[in-house]
């Protein structure tokens, strides 16, 4: 937050996630929601997709943002709305493809850490949220766009949630600190025994796909170089799990509501056939403070910092800080 | 096609697509095209919604059975179509998934190798394809699914285009033939290299996403226990890459159309720091039998098989036969 640090005030959030919601309430019609980005953002977009998909009669389509622009869907237009989202707000197919949703008459919304990006220059409206050290968990990229996504079920089924969705993001630092600091042992063991792991599977389903999907990508392959998938649970038996033996790691999410099953279903053989299932369950978590109608949903913003908190253990121990890398940033690709 | 094979033959078939086709433009309105299966199935789905996305203004959404039947998507109704494919026509997620979709006024057609199965009985139409020795690819799953894919973008987009991609379709014999010969020699030399790689990644990007996919699932960690992941190639950049170096293993595709910038990208890329990368390029195939809008669409009809000969001979030089399974059909779970 050193950057435009008056923008990345919860005030100055407030105000640009009220501007967005306003832009979603203003919109004539709204027939179709594409959700784009690239990488971890996209991998958010598919927790955004299964909200919109399960909660409001609108189309919904997560896209990395390329596939977005060169399979250029014939159904978007006038009553579209872009969701797009950059941490760097640098990221050129993200800008391009938010770029051609407005040129086609939709209307956009962009999410992202740096105000005055190409990003933010290319959507009519902006979330910008925070990231670091002295970030609040109530105001990263992860919970404004899931109030954004309960802007746009209110929209859609005339209903008014936005204030109970925002109440319980407004709970999500208390929740973290403590499931953090509930699980810390355990995943400093765990990173401590995988200090030398060359490949760990992921598994996970439904809103929490999108983040067992960024923990294998981002985390694993792109920040630890170890050999990654990230598995649905609900294909893990139409193939994957021919892979599973006594000695091949797992890292595992259980979520709640309906996707559960399909979670559990992963869990009970994955356990019998791996010695090496780390199993994070949502069912264990104090969530008292949200609404139990919204905890499925939730879920995978608790989820992301703990499994981030796995990483920075695995970081640790294999003395490869998540900082560092061979490709990314340090040439033309 | 030892079972039932009157209804296999291709003169059956011919009629059973004509029927589904005439479902298909019989449907007062459709709004969206539900595309649900498990695994390589699903696989096929991913290539129907690129078609289905960026040729007409309907909304596609290719979902794994089990995500589409726990999130209930709110669009499904009377104005849906839902597509379903099982092999084996007894997946019990694709059944309850076809299921779900007639309760909820949708129309279904679905595609098997097994007449009389459930996935058959819980359907309103059938496709029943082709498999094995005897098979003509003309009449494989995915020619036929390529068909009815065509059949829908010409009753939203009013076009009649259905005759000359069932004429393209019936190329496919002589031109899997042709491909399959012309890179036998190099598959079995990879493949021979392969023998005791314990990991390879798969790339492909729009179209060919999907077999690249289900090459990974299936073929590699399903049929050979090989650890794999299918990486999009428009994802490669955002995480993924950062695992390539001299020793990594890749078998990619590149395709024709819009997405072939994509496939290129990549391509120069991995090409740089992997010694050890596998190109398979549509570019290289004689496809002057097919329309030249069809083939950017057309190449993932040609690449299933020709990625089935890489397995096949990696299958071979392994000893591990491609049937041979340690938990799929030897255990419940």
């Amino acid at each position: 937050m050193t950057d435009n640090a008056e923008l990345l005030t919860t005030p100055s959030i407030e105000d640009q996630i009220s501007e967005a919601i306003a832009t979603i309430d203003s919109l004539d019609q709204l027939d179709n929601v594409f959700l784009v980005a690239c990488g971890g953002s996209y991998a958010l977009m598919v927790s955004l997709e299964h909200i919109l998909q399960s909660s409001a009669a609108v189309e919904a389509h997560a896209l990395n943002a390329r596939e977005f622009t060169t399979r250029a869907p014939r159904t978007l237009g006038d009553h579209s709305l872009v969701i797009s989202c950059s941490h760097s707000g640098n990221t050129p197919e993200t800008v391009e493809a938010t770029a051609a949703g407005k040129a086609a008459g939709a209307a956009t919304i962009c999410l992202t850490n740096l105000p005055g990006s190409p990003l933010d220059e290319a959507a009519d409206s902006h979330v910008y949220y925070q990231h670091g050290d002295d970030k609040l968990y109530a105001y990263t990229g992860p919970a404004l766009a899931y109030r954004l996504a309960y802007a746009i079920v209110d929209r859609i089924n005339r209903t008014d949630t936005r204030a109970e969705v925002a109440e319980a993001a407004s709970h999500l630092d208390h929740i973290v600190k403590t499931v953090q600091d509930d699980h810390y042992d355990a995943a400093d063991k765990w990173a401590f025994k995988h200090a030398r792991s060359e490949l760990i599977y992921t598994l996970g389903s439904g809103p929490n796909y999108g983040e067992t999907y960024a923990f294998a990508v981002c985390l694993l392959q792109e920040m630890q170089w170890i050999h990654s998938q990230g598995i649905n649970s609900a294909e893990y038996f139409h193939g994957p799990f021919e892979i599973t033996d006594f000695d091949v790691p797992f890292i595992e999410t259980i979520g709640l509501g309906s996707s559960r099953a399909i979670d559990e279903r992963a869990h009970a053989f994955v356990t019998t056939k791996s010695d090496d299932v780390l199993t994070l369950d949502a069912a264990d978590w104090d969530l008292s403070e949200v609404p139990e109608h919204l905890r499925a949903s939730y879920a995978h913003l608790v989820f992301n910092p703990l499994l981030r908190l796995h990483a920075d253990r695995l970081a640790d121990h294999r003395g490869h800080p998540l900082t560092v890398r061979r490709y990314m940033w340090r040439m033309e690709y």
